[in-house]
């Protein structure tokens, strides 16, 4: 049996569910999931995520495609059919701090993300063991002002043909809109501050001046505006009147380990539906 | 147009969502909302939680309800429709401890909770006037070994009519099974441990003595078996160093208030799938 | 025994905690429970909350309160030294929305707070019936943009004498700084967002927009800087990609519950020590 | 400047922290945290933590350690102070599963935890190369029935002098009450539920077949009798109900590292004191 999850989105209007189910019952499918929401009972906008099994001898892809589509169309909205036969090819980007590959490269050997790791692209050396004693290409890319329009050039190619998706694993440069726009897939890049509060540089610093009592991390896709991009998944951890800024990094780091693992989970479960500049993340 | 809640639960087998969905569109309904659930993708148990609105002009509850039984039938399944055009009836029942009964009297007088409250029961005169000044009939109905039967005799005669399911918001008394019986409805217990831990009297002093570091509140189903009935809502809070049995029981009602409150709200939003001993609370 | 509770910050300086515990020693005291806390081993500041009991029979109030601010002046710090042998008086502000009004009333009523509410004040009427009926005195006072200046001249007059502290429990008028100085005492705001996001008004349908999948509510102390006060408790609660903002504001009120209750109960534990921007709260 | 922690336990009395602080002082120490702690203040027990630094110009970790325990005697009390100038050394005892050995390795290898690792031990040989990687010698002990005896007499050999303490990163067999005692020192043990619920095998099925909504994990110190000893640290994660067992371990491989980790923390940073069959952590 083959497996498939198919996402839908359009303008709410009656009967969808059934002709969505009706198509995948024609085709000899089984559902063994489904969500589905709707913004606004009047005039809303309608998603819906299935999941299903069907038999490559009784029904092919192309056929599922095609009748898909053509529901699509019919009913004005965008839809994907994804079979995920093989893992996600993901590329990871990282600086010098470590934690996020380091748990990363963990969860992919372990199978319990479902990802293949091309290739690992660094400003700096310092990862370069930790990769590569796992089998990983590792490619140093210093960027300075004058080297960036060139190397991000360079990255382009390295990640087109190789990645489905970029993972920034805290990658301390700021990417251009022409890469963003070059590279064309689904970047997911982990903040370390519960956004919208402490944007920019040094928020574990600018959480302990400020005193709060929670620090958080943030998963979100990258937009060519800092830090704005749909917000994945946040998770938070409580702060303590004796932590230090160096105890807040270091809870952090759990945080961020967390938040981004979850993230690129419910992306390649396919879980999410962008919708800017939100997302949907179903269970 | 009308609001209905579809619940149905069958053997897992191909169209069944098609089926379903294709009664409502029929009926020209529009699911708003519907979450799925097959607990094994290879003979497993199907279910399902469909949210739709319709117009009574163009079809009637009756016919709703009777094409949705032949359905069902067919599907060997277990199926409920509710309308749920008058706020549910919740009968209480009471001891000394107030705090999750002046809580529900709160969320039902802001609307916040859909439901009415047509009696409190106690087998203490302590809140009468808290209940009465909320406009709530009050019946003292105190409970010793000899007038235990006829009391719950008394108790189910007051309730079977009147309400449509019943919470023990600190009940200190134990149910019998021949009230469970002949009242028939559900029962929504609120125990003070996170079960399975902590079973019986005194829960934050087990847990004191434990040295647990976090305490829980349990919201379930209430069975015969005492503390074992299908568990609906768990919360759960962080114990320090200094904090003694009474700090305990202070956090305790916190999370009591906040797990009882989410049970009835899943409740009564007609969340909930019963599979003994197990609950599924969609949400 | 009496019970008294020690607050003291100083530059931080060896020997501070023996000269302390010396003095109460001397005065025959017995120290229950100590935290102590200094921001930075070299050159930092140095922070102790300390309780103790004494006996009346063997020294006065006025001994250990005089010999403190001896110890304190020669430690170039500030030191405040509470009995609390009556419960604080609290007055509370507030608009329509009642739910933390109604919480308060009922922490105030079982115990579980240890205060008084002299009066109730809030520019509706709305809140009279609730009030009223716990005994309290409900004072109304509209407030238009020219009688601003002149009731908050009477709310002075009104809570002066009769309180030790203001809570803002969902007031939704923003007072002015000429208030705040002449009050002079401590206010307590509940502000429903995480700050610092979403400060200003809206902060549920504000995270709505921005997708955020926690949302949060702040208690803070209120300076003349909107929603800049140093915070003193912070909780948070997941968001589902199905909540509306309606839902979301029913969540949030759990958390404006809580955040406040815990934040009046750290200030009249006289846990928290101000050192602005920030709080510290001792557990 | 040299470092030091005490650590005292005793019945409380008046002075202690006066008679405490006061041998600090005149060591010339300067005390940068304390806690302190009394569980009943009639008749009840002191306990008290303190960090401070002291000149070994000016005094020496003798003259320290001699004055301290005659306090300790005096005050019939039991007193541990620790210079920790080195790191500590810490066993690790691993079958297959890898996940807290994989974190822990981390850990020491980014400095977060001050540890050194001397040797891994494991009844399997699936992490040989995992802990060969960090340059850890990995020690291959099989287990059976008959060689139980003898292969721990082995592995007391093996850690007795090398290590400061044992950490079972989800070491698969019981260690008999004869290992416990000649091996003599604290040993930390991950139990893959939410302690006191579902003790023994399997937890994670447990938990699913039982349908709890919370799951939990919980690292404890090792007694005689399994799955009783002192907890340290307890943390959980939510359930949905399409969790199936596999999601519950993956999560539940979350929460074993964090609940894993935070107590190791607390256990080098000398925060514990035990309290059979409780524990004290400080913050």
């Amino acid at each position: 049996m083959e497996h498939a999850i198919l996402l839908l989105q359009c303008p709410d209007q009656k009967g969808i569910v059934a002709r969505v189910s009706e198509f995948i019952f024609r085709h000899d499918g089984n559902i063994i999931n489904s969500d589905q929401y709707t913004t606004d009972p009047e005039g809303g906008r309608f998603f819906i995520r299935i999941e299903f099994y069907f038999d490559l001898l009784k029904t092919s892809r192309k056929s599922l495609q095609e009748n898909l589509s053509a529901i699509s169309d019919a009913l004005s909205g965008v839809a994907e059919l994804h079979f995920d036969d093989r893992p996600l090819r993901m590329g990871v980007l990282v600086s010098k701090q470590d934690h996020c590959l380091y748990d990363l490269l963990y969860l992919r050997r372990s199978g319990e993300l479902s990802v293949e790791i091309p290739l690992v692209i660094s400003n700096h050396e310092d990862c370069r063991a930790l990769v590569e004693s796992h089998g990983i290409p590792f490619h140093y890319l210093a960027v300075t002002k004058d080297t960036k329009a060139s190397q991000e050039k360079r990255m382009v190619q390295l990640l087109e043909k190789t990645t489905d998706f970029l993972v920034l694993a805290r990658y301390m440069q700021i990417l251009s809109e022409n890469f963003i726009t070059a590279y064309g897939k689904d970047v997911i890049n982990i903040h370390h501050s519960f956004l919208p509060g402490f944007k920019g540089a040094n928020p574990y610093r600018q959480a302990y001046d400020r005193g709060v009592k929670l620090i958080g991390a943030t998963a979100h896709y990258v937009t060519p505006q800092l830090d704005e991009g749909p917000i994945i998944e946040q998770v938070v951890d409580r702060v303590y009147y004796k932590d230090t800024v160096e105890e807040l990094k270091r809870k952090g780091k759990n945080l961020e380990k967390l938040a981004l693992a979850n993230a690129i989970q419910a992306h390649v479960e396919r879980r999410i539906i962008r919708m800017n500049p939100k997302t949907i993340v179903f269970q």
